[in-house]
């Protein structure tokens, strides 16, 4: 049997596990909290920290494989892995160029990747200096997740609000829909990619409001959409699964946004909406396998369930029976300990026939969730 | 978070644990080998011997709710822990009725559940003198599985074939068809059912060959199949999941063979090809969540992996490999330590656009399989 090892013990190393238990192979969890969502369902869980040199070293060579959950990884012990001859998927390479924004946004360029126009700042004092290059969207070059380690700075007045440290300054874009696509290569080479998901945002959390798949673009954005997240995916030189972020702007220009080298939150929904779900297709990569059929069964609505509710109680219960008296939703909930303000708790997918059908159950279950 | 007690550790267990995983449940199970399919994917596993009153009665106090996955339990047990408060799902006077086949045959007798006339033998000397109930089906009335403990006595010369203990002789059905149709109750007695699948069976082993989803029959005999399986839903007066086997004779008449309280074989195509799996519909019913849709999403077939391969090495993975390559082709191996000729490894689901295609898939499957 394969010996499989995951970095980071979260919800997406959670449904990861869930679905490993269909393949001849045997799960490694390395996470510091022995109580985190992935723990109880795998083979073997070893505490310890995936920023450590000598843990991830360690527990590298219990296996013959190894992924990711999470980026902020130690990339170092996975690149002297890989040279000991564990298989590592991503390439470590990848996951060097994506973990900071900045050798990400070089990358694209490099590439000839649509992305927006920006340029680095390294201090708060350098910020300054760039203030004409406002409005823009100031990130951090490493560390940011869930909306954290994003500001923007729409005039100047906002730049004390910028990161004193490194970070891209990024030309703010006339956004019309923010569009993610997962694209899987197995190690084979074939390239395969899962149809255009649409998201809305809460302007002020910053945090996913609801998913709509398929999204609804023109047939022409779609064929300039493919074209770039394939060519992207090749220019990777690594089997894995690549969730990639778009912004489709009001004059139909198609930018990347940032790239995730892992299963990702817009693909949730390919669970139960897809043919191959995007756990299984990492699966399938990860244990050499083909590549799966990405084909949508159902259109589909993803609303995420945020905290601050903790995942316990009556009033918890009831809310989660009301989710599910709506037809073909599908409850997620991720068994975390603890429940924090913006915090992702769980997930919700519905299937319907249409947009009209799925907006209106995305609005049911929001209204529902937050109790 | 609800306590949620599995009784048995096998794959059944292990496919309603991969789903349960979705919800706000804590996860124990009992079972004697620590090694056993569902182990490593339950948050408390319990060595122990779930035939055992002892055993039971400790495990019991541990949870909210409990259900069976096998229906060799300790019966008594259950009955003390439904007096205790205990939520048993199915309830034990279900099980009472189904774990002897004397039983469960007077009961579709009293419940005017159309089923094949028998006898009941309580030794060889009285099924001699029986013979002129031949040609008939002898079912040994405790512990047949798999299609052990079923002999079929076509004339005199069969008898000695016959079980040494208590039975039921039954008429030989000419049977055309074998179907299934599994139900669920929900703990509001909302009563729904997935539609009929249809079997082939190997005349040699008794195993299931491959089985296809939706059966094809004529409408009449559906809705009369629909009547009859709604009949007994009800009449078990019990919330849970019944796989219902049904034989359909050359004259179109439909007669009820058995009844399994828990998921069940012929349901496993559910996990990809329906809205809701029957591990999920279980899952709402124990949870005390709303019955989820049956309808299917796309025809498929089934096809079981029987040892003796073991799940190990290069031919193994090369054959599963290939399996993968079938189009909207679904691996599940089940994890068992060890192969024995007729045990169920695994199984593998595809999904298909028609009959022709699905047997097609079925065979290729098939072949590849026996290596």
């Amino acid at each position: 049997m394969t010996r499989l090892g995951i970095l980071g013990g979260g919800q997406l190393g959670r449904m990861l596990l869930q679905q490993a238990a269909n393949y001849p192979v045997e799960t490694f969890v390395l996470e510091n909290d022995e109580n985190c969502p992935a723990a109880h369902l795998c083979h073997n869980f070893y505490k310890g920290d995936i920023r450590d040199y000598e843990t991830v070293m360690a527990f590298g060579t219990l296996v013959d494989v190894i992924t990711i959950e999470i980026e902020n990884v130690n990339i170092e012990a996975l690149e002297q892995l890989e040279n000991q001859g564990v298989k590592v998927i991503p390439k470590p390479a990848v996951l060097r160029t994506i973990k900071s924004k900045i050798r990400q946004k070089a990358f694209y360029r490099e590439h000839e990747i649509p992305t927006p126009a920006y340029v680095v700042t390294d201090s708060l004092a350098h910020l300054e200096a760039q203030a004409d290059f406002l409005p823009a969207v100031h990130k951090l070059a490493e560390g940011g997740y869930d909306g954290k380690g994003v500001q923007i700075l729409e005039t100047k007045a906002d730049i004390a609000k910028g990161f004193d440290a490194p970070a891209v300054l990024e030309k703010k874009v006339q956004i019309d829909k923010e569009i993610a696509v997962i694209v899987a290569v197995d190690q084979q080479g074939e390239t395969v990619f899962f149809p255009p998901v649409e998201m809305v945002f809460d302007p002020y959390l910053n945090l996913l409001d609801f998913q709509l798949s398929p999204a609804q673009l023109p047939e022409k954005t779609t064929w300039r959409m493919e074209a770039i997240v394939f060519k992207l995916a090749k220019a990777f030189k690594s089997p894995g699964l690549f969730a990639i972020e778009m912004l489709l702007d009001r004059q139909g220009e198609i930018w990347v946004n940032e790239t995730a080298p892992r299963v990702h939150n817009s693909g949730h929904h390919t669970i139960e909406a897809h043919v191959t779900s995007q756990y299984d297709m990492l699966l399938r990569i990860l244990l050499g396998y083909p590549a799966g059929n990405t084909e949508m069964l159902r259109p589909s609505v993803l609303v995420n369930l945020v905290g601050d509710k903790a995942e316990t109680g009556e009033s918890y219960y009831n809310r989660m029976r009301d989710i599910l008296k709506i037809d073909s939703a599908y409850l997620h909930v991720y068994g975390k300990s603890e429940s924090r303000a913006g915090r992702k708790m769980g997930h919700v997918t519905a299937l319907g026939n249409d947009k009209v059908d799925l907006v209106l159950k995305a609005k049911q279950i929001k209204q529902i969730a937050k109790g």
